[in-house]
């Protein structure tokens, strides 16, 4: 199993429509073939900067993949990832 | 609920007996009270330089709070976390 994370910040002021939009849009996320226990998450650590979180499980690196290449992960990151976050971290985890 | 997570890279080199010693130590912090669905993880993704992750769930933030308080948790802490951990990001989630 591999965990796939990111943490985030977007561009949108806190408790605007526009936030809304963007984690209501990240539900699709969870349709893409391969992604299993998707999650959306509020950070809510004031050690770090950021504000969101989606997390999801892929079977294997096979599935992680298909899910990256897959149309609608791409229109995903290219149409609302890339214009409307400000900031980033992408951590991925697998258990030991 | 509230999800802690530490993503942490070890001043020990990789594979040493030292860096295991370290992540079996850490098994530990799983018995302290309030500690669920503890979590031991090897950080997979290129796109950050951390190696490793811990990751447990609280009910509510006074279970977290009493994590934090514990005895074990401060002695690990200040007898492993301060001497051997050369960098790292606490991220705390929250399902929305």
């Amino acid at each position: 199993m591999i965990r796939h994370t990111v943490v985030f910040t977007l561009r949108h002021p806190t408790g605007s429509p526009e936030e809304e939009a963007f984690l209501e849009a990240g539900r699709g996320l969870a349709d893409i073939p391969g992604v299993e226990r998707f999650e959306r998450l509020r950070q809510v650590s004031g050690k770090n900067g950021y504000a969101w979180g989606f997390s999801m499980e892929f079977a294997d690196r096979a599935a992680y993949d298909g899910y990256n290449e897959h149309p609608a992960h791409v229109a995903f990151v290219r149409d609302r990832w890339v214009p409307e976050v400000a900031d980033f971290l992408e951590i991925d985890y697998v258990p030991i």
